[in-house]
């Protein structure tokens, strides 16, 4: 505790030395049966970026990465994982961390799991999907293990600010950073992002911009929260 | 056609040149909504090994590939699609073909496509599943732009040969490839193969190998069997 206490007055704001944050990245795939999966269009590149810029201000930091067809980061602890179930595993095997950032898509569904590939005969099937263990809300309602700032993402067709905002208070985390995706968007998979970031008090639409900007202008407002 | 005939006198057999050959790779990704899509395990290494293989043998290859990791082959005209319907088009507008190898895992069904992210509000959804057009069947049984060869591919979980031999009686093309694939296999998605070719009056099975000299072997085959 005193060593701690010496630790954080000789941080100097901004920087993240002596932290432990959590990052999670890109889609789950949930097998539907052993050649067919549910997924979604997320590349993982925020997310990545993200860990990225949190671990060059100085964070040790643990990313549970989905299937991606990126890089695991340099010098970043990565776990990688399929599905919704095996992320949850991974974060909370991860935990205790300062922060923790739930920047995947998680799929909200997975399909009761055929084990022999499903035939083509006549009739389409009917996929009854099951829900996946909901990660952000787990962990914003930890008691002990809970990171001191938790941060979840909402990538949104419509309505964006007021679905961020009941989002916010659904999950009990304290950060949303919220973002418009849809077809006629080119965010999700792609280079650039534009997103709000929404906070107990505030509603802070940030320009658009890279996804390495949007990374290091979250990762500098993180250091400033754990200052 | 008499410059045909004599182009096809001065032909070496086990070469291509001349000829055209249509071939598809990957999976196809069937949106569910503007975000979450269906998908499967199909990674495009086998198809894109093939397409390079028979232009190695002089062919001119068209190659129409769902979406992949990989770089378009060099020297190769790849058009790249996403969903089943998209590549039946590529497909039909890339005839006339001398052979056709429909190696790319096209999705059996896709969803009725909602407009909007669908919001998760208590029940899970329950995904209505729609058939997709049978690209095999349908250029098996083209009249007059049917290609002289048609294979097609067949990856099954279980009871391989006889899968295969009623696929390839159902589709009406002339030969399949069969594979072997499943949870406990890492053909799809993997660097190897292990396959047997089902023609009119054979069953082969080829030792397992590299998907480049499983590419190889087809294509030495295909030139034989048009020269």
């Amino acid at each position: 505790v005193i060593l701690d206490a010496i630790a954080s007055a000789l941080r100097p704001i901004g920087t993240l030395t002596g932290r432990h944050i959590l990052v999670t990245s890109g889609p789950t795939h949930e097998p539907i049966d052993p050649v067919r999966y549910l997924a979604n269009r997320s590349s993982g590149r925020q997310g990545h970026a993200i860990a990225a810029s949190l671990s060059r201000l100085g964070a040790r930091v643990t990313l549970v990465s989905g299937p991606v067809a990126l890089e695991d980061p340099a010098g970043i602890a990565t776990i990688h994982v399929e599905t919704a179930r095996e992320m949850r595993d991974a974060v909370r095997n991860a935990l205790p961390a300062d922060a923790a950032v739930f920047c995947a898509a998680v799929a909200d569904w997975h399909a009761e799991t055929a084990l022999q590939k499903i035939k083509k005969n006549g009739a389409a099937p009917n996929l009854q999907l099951v829900e996946n263990p909901d990660i952000l809300r787990e962990v914003s309602r930890l008691d002990e293990q809970r990171p001191r700032l938790v941060i979840g993402f909402a990538a949104e067709t419509e309505n964006l600010i007021e679905n961020a905002r009941r989002k916010r208070a659904r999950k009990g985390c304290d950060w949303i950073v919220a973002n418009l995706v849809g077809t006629a968007s080119d965010v999700m998979g792609g280079m650039e992002n534009e997103v709000t970031l929404v906070t107990e008090n505030d509603i802070e639409p940030w320009p658009r911009a890279g996804k390495s900007a949007i990374a290091e202008h979250l990762a500098a407002r993180i250091a400033e929260a754990l200052a």
